[in-house]
């Protein structure tokens, strides 16, 4: 079915919330990533990514610096600006990215090829080492950039770079001799030739992901075959010699798609992998390739999935584990696989209309993607546990990768630009455009025009989401539109209700959306009221980590104990299965947000210090009354390094 | 202090408990492993060592394989053979080990020197690089072994080559010009030369230990010194390069042992380190190296000891963690760190008569050290767990070292010989011989003669520990004996009673010793009892991994749950807080065993397969009744692969 992108120039984010998260994102972290892309913030790691691009266009002398994939930071960076620059024009930013797209085409070589790292350092090995070296996905995200930077600007010099770029890689690879029958060792170019075939409409770029997506995985292995060729030689050795090639199901190519049955790997590559793979089944109409997406979002999302829209419960391979198998602690839960998954639930919501994608995609956008960023838009975290007792990631090391605070940079940078992107192009997850309805998945406020056949709509929606429960949706059309308007009825919402111009109306429900069609008229209001009571969450009985504990969610946010609200040890305050709730309106850093109290009881002891592990006695640990105060998790650890728990004893 | 170690000839091991243990390690396990030694195991990883020495000896020729530390577990093995022969002599045994002995004596040098490792691998680097290479901890194991069988058979060949060994080691090392000013990566030839010492009462073995300890954590550092004299060439590169060498606390030997607070690092060297410390401490009377372990101690007993008796919290460098992180799942807990938990505390014991030390020995013994083998002697545990769950061990790489069943044998097979020579050696653990009093620290079955002045006091304990509450001791003497009998009060035991001759007495009671002092005559009969209630234990509360959780305790022993009694999803059975024990006779592979039964609850849910994780209700998990089977926990994993669980969460 054919289903429209909104043009970001066409909607305009007015949330207060997010709106103030995008206006973060233009005031700062646009800025403050360009000077860390130029190597000049004090105290963070290098990133060194725009003096690769000039030393590959012969403009500076020097050497590679950085990953293998430094390339994509300054493409995602470029992605961040073009969707900002749809939001609001700002000349001076526009005339840097110009500059860095005019330096980008600079480092293309004659036959389009174009990858830092490989012109610098191994102009002979291109195209030799799929499996580790990403120069597909590094050109994956060139190719989003491109795409972005014309849908934002109409300038056609980065788009035109890529395409150039893709026609050279429709020429390397494919199924004819002469080809490599091979594809990425990360997945991400399947997703952006999709956005490209879809602003192009050339189906070379459409054939060439079903070449991609098809070839993966089968027998004899290309990632044997070149390995092979070169001589045994790996670029990835950290954990055992060639152990990325080895580990075939780190990414994804154990097997075909077709055969494959669980959530595995590397999480961001099977959430990229996903997203191109249903998007190319939603184009070509494959219903085969439907059924192995939605077969893997099922395991994915049924059994792999955490509270907080984390995905991937280890930090070996920065991978899923098993079904069930949900570590608070020790998860690794990227930024970036989060980021990935609001793009496999668009990608998911677009091929059918059932709100469990979009559900999914706002756990994940107001709790993971948030958290992954400061509030002051400088700092990043890569790893988002669940529960943080920091004295112990100093000395144990199975918590290696988790960072009590947010880090300024990363030598892997790439979540910081992903949140950047992804925060300045939520106009494309705000709604599903399709033919027959306009589906609104997120209650994010914005004013929009729709094309609807030859008219458009045209729609304002306004509230405070996800601090208030009443979501106004007015119509703006000056002339009537008839159409269907689909509302997503929350799943953590019991008892939501819509008013039509002040009276209560009722409309069908199907698949968690609430369907009204009507002529809209200019003043047309509809008023949607999602009840936000403070709800005890219970893991399921087979998620071994949530045994006997309780969290707390309120509209689609994730709480958290904070040892700054609640003292140290937070595993010892219990929660009371008759508690009730307060919620407060949140002070300084908390300000606009909503916190929450309850009486509980802290378990103690005068001094436990006095007491030995040689020795144990019978008398349980007494407790006392104790207040807790709960915070929106996201908004974890900004006030320096402490303990935190989103799941918490439950006492009787 | 002078105190005499017992004869092991004249201490008979008659215990119906652990007399059947240490029968399984002579009928077994000595055999099992001289096959395994010999590489003559299906299925089981290579040792090599014995074809090792006779390669090293020039009787064989071949390439040296397996550990640079593989001579040890021949030395194990051979320390084994000896205190197995005083129990009970085996003329056929007895010779395999002289030619065993002749083989080792084979292989030593003119000047001494004796590892097969660089004999054959590396003549050329001896003494190059004690950070890693293990030189003088297998030497120490060898010395162990000189000792022991001189001791248990008489036999001088064996001390005679390791005297010459010492020796050699003692021109190389020291403090004087020309001298290595060294000391070892893994601490144990410093509990071996003091063991030396007590036998030949040569002075300049004690003089080595304190070199060794002393030299040990100094700067300018050795282990720097010879990394750079090796031109920065590192063996061990597994975790980094040279990171044994840079991480010195992974080998306590970041600073001097004077300044050193907390038990840290690799957790076998730091009880290796600590027991021979304490035994020169005593031998010295040095009372600054007697805080030393006091402090160290007591930081290891009081705030990182598992309630297993295990040690080391984590798998990195199966190392201790930080105070009070004592994950249940993760834990590392090695077999050969409780055993030489129980060296030090033997150790301690004799410097101070406190019983806490031997409260530690007795829950080091009855769990993990009996937990480390099977219960047919043929397979054993490394990694000592006190939380399994099978299906998360295969996926979720932070259990790569958690087996969820016993093994055959272990390319590192430092574990199954030094069970075996700790179980034959149990003598040495039940008393300390002190001249003002005999104390008894455990009450294993025994027979034994124990010098008293010029005479000998004989007795006798009997009873069914740790099963029955009633021990019995006999005094057996033909003459009186004017003495003190000291008998350690467990701390598990709220109410012990003493009865002499079938009335109460008193005695004076002071650290957890109950004394009693009178002329013994033969047929006086003291009969301690210990009220055996099933005792709910309650962690501290600055451990977080047990918060809200209850573990059950009958004597010495800890219990667990299982799979095999208790089904699946072990973490949601809960224990009531008011609820009953009844304790029940075990059969089959439990037979003679007390099993614990307690009604509970089980968390459930119809079908939490259809629950998906996108979406959370706040329905409670509801319970149902369900009649809990705990067993000690010592014999899990004895009937296949299963969940185990220590601490269970408690229910109101």
């Amino acid at each position: 079915m054919s289903i429209m992108e909104p043009d970001l120039h066409n909607l305009k984010i007015s949330d207060p919330f997010l709106g103030q998260y995008q206006q973060l994102v233009r005031d700062v972290v646009i800025p403050y990533q360009w000077e860390a892309l130029n190597d000049r913030i004090p105290e963070a790691e290098p990133s060194h990514a725009i003096s690769n691009f000039r030393i590959a266009a012969g403009q500076e002398e020097g050497e590679f610096y950085g990953m293998v994939f430094q390339d994509s930071d300054v493409a995602k960076w470029l992605e961040a600006v073009a969707w900002s620059l749809c939001q609001q024009p700002n000349a001076e930013l526009e005339k840097t990215a110009d500059e860095v797209i005019a330096l980008v085409a600079a480092a293309q070589h004659e036959d389009g090829y174009l990858n830092t790292y490989f012109t610098v350092k191994a102009p002979e090995e291109r195209w030799t080492n799929l499996a580790e070296c990403h120069e597909l996905y590094c050109a994956g995200h060139l190719i989003e950039a491109g795409v972005a930077y014309f849908q934002g600007t109409g300038k056609r010099q980065l788009l035109d770079v890529v395409c150039k770029l893709a026609d050279h890689i429709d020429t390397v690879f494919g199924p004819s001799e002469g080809q490599l029958h091979g594809y990425p060792g990360h997945p991400e170019i399947e997703l952006a030739l999709m956005r490209l075939y879809e602003v192009t409409q050339q189906p070379r770029y459409l054939t060439l992901v079903k070449y991609f997506i098809e070839a993966r995985g089968t027998q004899p292995h290309f990632y044997d075959i070149e390995y092979e060729k070169r001589h045994g030689t790996s670029y990835w050795n950290s954990a055992g010699p060639a152990w990325m090639i080895k580990d075939k199901a780190y990414s994804q190519a154990h097997q075909p798609l077709a055969a494959q049955q669980t959530a595995i790997g590397h999480a961001v590559r099977f959430v990229y992998l996903m997203t191109g793979m249903a998007h190319l089944a939603r184009l070509s109409n494959d219903e085969s390739k439907r059924q192995d997406c939605l077969r893997l979002w099922q395991n994915m999302a049924q059994r792999q999935l955490y509270i907080t829209g984390g995905i991937g419960s280890q930090s070996s391979g920065e991978a899923f584990s098993s079904d069930y198998d949900l570590p608070n602690d020790t998860v690794y839960a990227e930024s970036c696989a989060s980021i990935g998954l609001m793009m496999f639930a668009r990608r998911m919501l677009e091929m059918e209309a059932d709100s469990q994608y979009a559900d999914v995609m706002e756990r994940a956008l107001y709790n993971t993607v948030l958290g992954g960023m400061a509030l002051d838009g400088k700092h990043f975290f890569y790893v988002n546990p669940l529960e943080v007792h920091p004295e112990s990631l100093k000395f144990n090391h199975i918590y290696d990768h988790v960072k009590p605070v947010r880090q300024r940079w990363f030598g892997c940078a790439c979540c910081p630009p992903n949140i950047a992107r992804l925060l300045t192009s939520l106009g494309h997850y705000i709604y599903t455009v399709r033919p027959d309805a306009l589906f609104i998945n997120l209650y994010v406020g914005n004013s929009a025009a729709i094309p609807v056949g030859e008219q458009q709509l045209q729609l304002r929606i306004s509230g405070n989401f996800p601090w208030q429960e009443q979501v106004k949706i007015d119509i703006t059309s000056p002339v009537p539109v008839e159409h269907t308007l689909a509302l997503r009825l929350p799943d953590w919402c019991d008892d939501p209700q819509v008013m039509l111009n002040g009276e209560a109306v009722s409309g069908s429900i199907d698949k968690g959306y609430f369907y009204l069609k009507r002529s809209w008229h200019e003043g047309d209001s509809l008023i949607l009221t999602l009840p936000m009571p403070v709800r005890r969450l219970y893991g399921n009985p087979l998620v071994r980590q949530q045994a006997g504990k309780v969290a707390l969610q309120r509209g689609p946010l994730v709480y958290c104990l904070e040892e700054a609200d609640n003292g140290k040890s937070l595993h010892n305050l219990t929660l009371p299965v008759a508690s009730t709730f307060t919620t407060i309106a949140g002070t300084g850093i908390f300000a606009h947000k909503v916190l929450i109290q309850a009486e509980g009881y802290r378990r103690s002891m005068e001094t436990p210090e006095q007491k030995p592990l040689w020795h144990y006695d019978s008398a349980p640990v007494v407790r006392q009354p104790k207040r807790l105060t709960f915070i929106p998790w996201f908004s974890w650890a900004n006030r320096g390094e402490g303990e935190m728990r989103i799941w918490v004893d439950e006492a009787r």
